[in-house]
């Protein structure tokens, strides 16, 4: 038991402790400017494997940061077990891949391999921090894909965990090594603060996010949830199929031509952003690290998924269709991809602006961001939004995928890991309203009697942002920003607010001032004062009053 | 300047004293029960005057309880002018008529009567607390009629205010007196809690509220802004014109058989709901002084306003239109209505349900609930769904009536009446996330060590309930509540929740406990904790957490 509550905290921090983005590939920035339309992709297009989508899905949840579940706590005593060396003479006896083959229920034990080691890990299953259904896919065989593409285990810790469940060797030896899944990454900016290297998951500096309304393509936030697949354009096909729809299989250039090209400015946001200010509670949460740069805004062109819904004969209102199904061709070592779904009302709403967008900000969409075909879900959270697009699925369910189903969703501060039920919660879609401080920066030296505080403010639902105030005396007294934004209309108001006030500080004050931010949208729902209330044990949706402590001089 | 402060203040206590409801006239509630379909109408058919509407409904604005505007203290030394005499003296001298109508510009001074009185209201009219367009309209006239209209004028107070400003009697008498527009109001329960009784502003008893998810038609809250007008059904015309569209007329039978019929349960909710919570803040708030009860739902039976639009012609996305104004048939002595608007993309929404609903719960519209047509625009505040219905129009412009523009809208708390900018902020349409506890009710004496609760709990825009938390403890413990909700689907969820909570009490507690509710909504929107961030001049859009202090022996 120890060794397991050891193990998930590893996990954890080897999850936290992000690879510094060193690793830049020679003419990184150049392929950039080439618009990625070229070159490096190979064809691998088509959609992915159509058997037990589920169990798959689920295994490759863990890329998406939630291979965390059990444990709440951080407790570094947990750890103690990973410091003990592997126990010795376990590792005498020698099993073939037959014999190892052979366990894989809890009858009979449930064994695995890690290189040419063997092992029981059978009272460990139901501790697995992704869940036992994702370690019961490499039941009676090797690990080592799996840890390939999920990299968080691969630390010196996770692996002396590993040791204490050792029963014996693999006759002849380990297996041919695995390939890294993540060899063929594209290249990215520097600037680009990682939280995750593989899969890679980088966020927008703070003083880059306020720079323009439209973010930079080399700087639009990056969550990858897999390895980014290489798509040729040219074989590239999108399936539509489903309930009340004709099977139809489009070419890019069938998409874009056949429909009419429409663009929209939309703000996506990924549901951790501000995921650290829950750690800032006496309650810290599992997952990506996210500061405030897990947003970023587009001009997104393509053509709406409404049209080519239309086209593939979908009606408005059919009764048998409740949800439209995304499928990525981002896919784990099982073929099985990344998805999503959103409402069909949202979906076939003229008003919802839901694109099939093949452009960013004019240029082809970069690797990183779905080439060829992503869908944009303008208001909704950015997870949904499912990049590398290779299918559309009309059907009377949610997507049953990992991500739809047990992860995006928020609960009371009353439900934990060990009381969690997934379905009592609807998944993600539209987000609440928000803002964060992005200048000054927390700790920042204010050698004068007023600060000019910038930042964005953003909600979802196209419930554009109104206002933002910003007081520097804990809310007693509050000043109203100027709002930068793109004209939009209500209700559609898809893309945040920059915004900018000049505050006087408290008389007197010196050493640390709090500023505080609060915005509200045009439906006036506004932020609550405080993260705890709002906690959830997956760390979404954070969208407290944002504050900055600067230093008075 | 001293006077015209405390005749503000004493508008606003003549305002907050609402009368008890002990006015019921004989066979009220038999009245109530014949659905209020047959005797009491008078024929007054069609739509409003169209001259100068914006000066006449600014006017009419002071029934909204809007008339307190420039001042933003309740300082009892205000008030103490009022206890002063007349001056004596000022009497003696006598006008005519046509003196007095000489005196209607501030280069002639402003004179008014009221009986037989004359006075020369110059200076008093810029700080004239329901704004000096209105009292001008009275310039050089009698003012009688407007307070006849306006009744929190009449109380002894105030008028004592008046005499200050008395030059001397009108020659040949007072004129006729001016008979009481309210005269012929409907029938209501004794149950309803009024908080004005001329124009009728009732709510409904907190108890009854949590009583079942559709609220009977006669406990349904009261919000008129002006006297109720008697419509008769046969003479009855909807009106339909302006961009767009070709000017159409449609009889009630016309509207009933020509579209096809609709059916939504809608919760409405006034926008000063809550209001009191505000003035347990340190800055009470103008206004009716709403406790938890002026929402209500309904099922609404009607067409859809898109149905008729369309009918009339307009077209999707016809770039003319921005807004559709309704203009109702009830009206002040100048004979302007009471007018909203909403965006045209809400009205013509196919997933927006906006109605012309002419039935409440299967029975013709109630007399108070805008016999024979009104709108119901789901998910928005309730002051845009017009009563009485006589008139849509199609326009580039909102509403120019007053509630429209400067009225119902929400500022930052910095904003007060010296400050305001009533462009700077956009009219409220959808409304944000709010619940209220209705039992236990404040100061309940509590003998057990848990505590049941009940409550409600609505978000605009369509976002319904996905949860209700409830805390005992201060927010440190949540409870999470069981929803009793009509099935809707996502994006369309215009009905509250009722909830329950059994909830622990801290242990050992005695004496005062607070109990706090919190609801979130499906766009994962939440509850602010305190009122004092989001004080707001007009005192609406209060949603902060509900709190009752219980008594626990």
């Amino acid at each position: 038991m120890k060794a397991g509550r050891a193990l998930a905290a590893l996990l954890q921090r080897g999850w936290a402790a992000a690879p510094h983005p060193s690793q830049q590939q020679p003419g990184a920035l150049r392929q950039l400017q080439r618009g990625l339309s070229g070159g490096p992709f190979a064809g691998r297009a088509g959609g992915a494997a159509a058997a037990a989508p589920w169990l798959a899905a689920v295994a490759a949840g863990l890329a998406g940061g939630v291979g965390l579940q059990l444990y709440s706590s951080t407790d570094p005593a947990q750890c103690r077990a990973a410091d003990k060396p592997a126990a010795s003479g376990k590792g005498a006896k020698e099993f073939d891949k037959e014999e190892v083959a052979k366990h894989r229920t809890k009858e009979t034990g449930i064994w695995v391999t890690y290189k040419d080691g063997v092992y029981d890990v059978t009272k460990f299953v139901e501790q697995h921090p992704g869940g036992a259904a994702r370690l019961m896919l490499a039941a009676g065989g090797a690990i080592d894909p799996f840890w390939a593409m999920y990299q968080q285990h691969n630390n010196d810790q996770v692996k002396g965990m590993l040791e204490e469940y050792r029963i014996g060797r693999l006759k002849g030896g380990a297996a041919a090594p695995v390939a890294d899944p993540y060899a063929n990454e594209p290249a990215r900016l520097p600037a680009l603060i990682v939280r995750s290297q593989k899969p890679m998951n980088s966020e927008t500096p703070k003083e880059l996010l306020v720079g323009s309304l439209i973010t930079p393509n080399e700087l639009f936030y990056v969550r990858n949830h897999l390895p980014v697949p290489h798509v040729d354009a040219a074989t590239y096909r999108l399936r539509v199929e489903g309930e009340g729809v004709r099977t139809m299989e489009l070419s890019l250039e069938e998409l874009q031509t056949r429909f009419r090209r429409h663009s929209v400015t939309a703000t996506l946001q990924c549901t951790g952003n501000r995921r650290n200010d829950f750690n800032l509670t006496q309650r810290p949460v599992k997952g990506l690290e996210w500061d405030g740069g897990s947003i970023s805004t587009a001009v997104w062109s393509g053509v709406r998924l409404r049209d080519v819904l239309l086209a593939a004969g979908l009606e408005d209102d059919n009764p048998d269709v409740a949800h439209i199904q995304f499928e990525g061709l981002d896919t784990d070592m099982a073929s099985q991809c990344y998805g999503a779904s959103v409402e069909v009302d949202k979906a076939m709403d003229p008003q919802g602006d839901v694109l099939l967008a093949f452009e960013m900000k004019g240029a082809p969409l970069p690797a990183d961001h779905g080439y060829p075909v992503r869908v944009v879900v303008p208001g909704v959270a950015g997870c949904r939004s499912v990049k590398w697009l290779g299918k559309i699925v009309a059907s009377d369910q949610e997507s049953a995928s990992f991500w739809q189903r047990k992860d995006y969703k928020a609960f009371s501060p009353s439900v934990d890991w060990h009381n969690v039920d997934w379905e009592s919660a609807p998944a993600i879609q539209n987000m609440p309203v928000t803002s964060h401080i992005c200048e000054p920066l927390s700790g920042a030296a204010i050698d004068d009697d007023e600060v000019t505080v910038k930042g964005y403010a953003w909600s979802g639902g196209g419930q554009g942002i109104i206002r933002v105030d910003v007081s520097a005396d804990g809310g007693a007294t509050w000043h109203t920003a100027e709002l930068n934004k793109v004209p939009q209309k209500r209700g559609r108001g898809w893309a945040w607010a920059l915004w900018e006030a000049t505050v006087p500080l408290p008389k007197g004050a010196k050493g640390a001032v709090q500023l505080v931010a609060k915005a509200t949208d045009e439906s006036y729902n506004t932020q609550p004062e405080q993260a705890a209330p709002i906690w959830n044990l997956r760390g979404v949706n954070c969208n407290s009053w944002h504050r900055v402590s600067v230093n008075v001089q």
